[in-house]
């Protein structure tokens, strides 16, 4: 019964309400630590960020809060490319970008920064909570983070990937839906990817393991998270929710357009990154479907865009920005994060508890 | 409060629970009359029927009860094809569905039954509900039909074509989520389908109209029903739950596919009917993925490929029938109709009310 599920015990939250991580310059160390001194559970999602960066904001977020918070990394997996398709995809986006930026650099390895190095810097810091996406961490990783006693949560976008999470001994599982913003967990059949909607991803989860299932996408109110419930999960995450909180450092004409009355549908991408993404439709996404069969594997076409996103950014361009959001965009309400916790807490108790009135 | 809410006042029935309409032999009479009389609304699926052939329909199932009862129309488009384009797909159904069937021969107009007469018969029969998909009728017919006080039950896939619904004179909206097996009712913008879950669509068009909304899509027991009415739903409408029940006409090797432990998930396509809907994934659907620019406009491809369907149901082939299900199939479960509304109702209540306990 709410809020008091076996998720607060495992978390040693409050409430068992997560603000979903989200890697690129969009949560910071004040948001995160708003959602959990306010009884939630804060994540940082640092799977973009070098070993010393990561360092650097579990300091921040510690010296504002005492509560529990989580860290998520990605889960690298063995890439490569041809010096021609980069070549090809450099020239691909010279054409298509040239309105925010001059040139286009071909990148070489490291496409992104060192998994492991990233790992020991949560060690090191000794952080309780631990939460990854793309995939799980080598049998090797699981067992000394277990042994460090550290809440190990993964990502599943199918049944077969949370019940793959649960035998390899991850404590708790995100069931993410189709709704959901950023880039999809889909880590087992990435070419076949089934899109399950929340709807049905979580019950047929529930059903299927045994762990704790936090819900994810599509959730944006007290509404949902009932929902969430009711289909039997545990708790819930929510992302897109807190894009437009003041402590978000979402770009300022980001916000506006989560914010206004009819923002532009999401669609899937893989035009930014290389894997599967949902974001608010732009010319860059629209420019880039006619050249899906070029784009690199991630991280590589990550790396890659990373110096478009980078000036379009400064530009304040969002034709040429990746704007993550999931479906739920339109009820985006940009109230401050703590305020958006404790409204939850509130109607939820007022929807679960109704009905005997 | 279950089950009395506003939907149940205008349906006249006891539960706010629909058996959704399903074309193409795989509801019957007996079934839909089950559900009606166990307290639901069930729902005659007759867009692919002759007029004389809903007429028989209506008097069998009136045979089997008195209470009230949806009819289901397709609302046409004026489409076309050329001669040239008709001979390509019948090419290409020749090879892909060899086979099951030795000739694939081209069809010609009328492609689909004649909708006026289809909607004549609905008024003689004096139906009490009407329900439709892929748009609106006429302002003309609106006119006849809300003045013969007949219910008007649309179906909307986003928040834009709730509010047209409702601006006609609609009296329901379903909710239609990407989850839904069949076809889709994305009517506004057909091109650009936003496939939105029914997690974020629900609590988006119950913002944003005023009608009673029905829920469908990805639900498939009490858990699914209490998550909708926490999302705003008035009420739900379930169609994969029901296609395993004995009463229901279903191919005896579609039902077995549905009620094994891991059936093979659904994707969207055109390829049968030439507008998308989601089936479980067979050979016919992934072989005719290469022609996607081929496939003809609804109503032609369907009315081409209705012989392919014929041939393959006769011989029980699997992998060239159309097995229209939901996300949800997983979780199909093969009782009977009245059994399944009844212990819906009861875990229903279990679910809403527990939370005082």
């Amino acid at each position: 019964m709410w809020p008091n599920t076996k998720l607060t015990k495992i978390l040693k939250t409050k409430l068992p309400l997560l603000q979903a991580p989200m890697a690129g310059n969009l949560t910071s160390a004040k948001l995160i630590a708003n959602v959990s001194n306010a009884g939630g559970l804060g994540s940082l999602g640092a799977g973009y960020l070098q070993p010393d960066a990561i360092r650097n904001e579990i300091k921040q977020i510690r010296a504002l809060t005492d509560k529990p918070f989580a860290v998520n990394l990605f889960i690298p997996h063995a890439v490569k490319t041809t010096p021609r398709a980069m070549q090809t995809m450099v020239k691909t986006l010279k054409k298509v970008c040239h309105p925010v930026i001059e040139n286009v650099q071909a990148v070489v390895p490291p496409y992104a920064p060192n998994f492991d190095k990233q790992l020991q810097v949560l060690l090191d810091e000794k952080i309780s909570i631990f939460s990854f996406t793309f995939g799980l961490p080598s049998d090797k990783w699981i067992k000394i983070l277990k042994q460090e006693k550290i809440i190990l949560i993964g990502t599943a976008t199918t049944p077969a990937e949370a019940k793959l999470l649960e035998r390899k001994g991850v404590d708790i599982v995100v069931a993410q839906g189709a709704e959901a913003g950023g880039h999809r967990g889909v880590f087992l059949d990435t070419q076949n990817d089934l899109l399950l909607g929340s709807m049905t991803l979580i019950p047929q989860i529930v059903d299927q393991v045994s762990l704790p299932v936090i819900a994810a996408g599509g959730i944006m109110d007290a509404r949902g998270v009932a929902a969430a419930l009711a289909l039997g999960a545990a708790g819930v995450a929510m992302g897109t929710a807190f894009l437009t909180c003041p402590k978000a450092i979402t770009h300022p004409n980001v916000k506006k357009i989560l914010l206004s009355k009819n923002p532009p549908s999401t669609v899937l991408t893989r035009a930014f990154s290389g894997h599967v993404a949902r974001g608010i439709n732009n010319k860059f996404i629209s420019a880039m479907k006619m050249y899906e069969q070029h784009i690199l594997p991630y991280p590589i076409q990550n790396s890659l865009t990373r110096q478009i996103r980078i000036a379009a950014t400064k530009r304040g361009d969002t034709d040429f920005m990746s704007m993550w959001s999931g479906q739920g965009a339109p009820l985006s309400r940009g109230i401050a994060a703590d305020k958006l916790v404790k409204e939850l807490d509130k109607n939820v108790r007022k929807l679960l508890f109704k009905n005997k009135e």
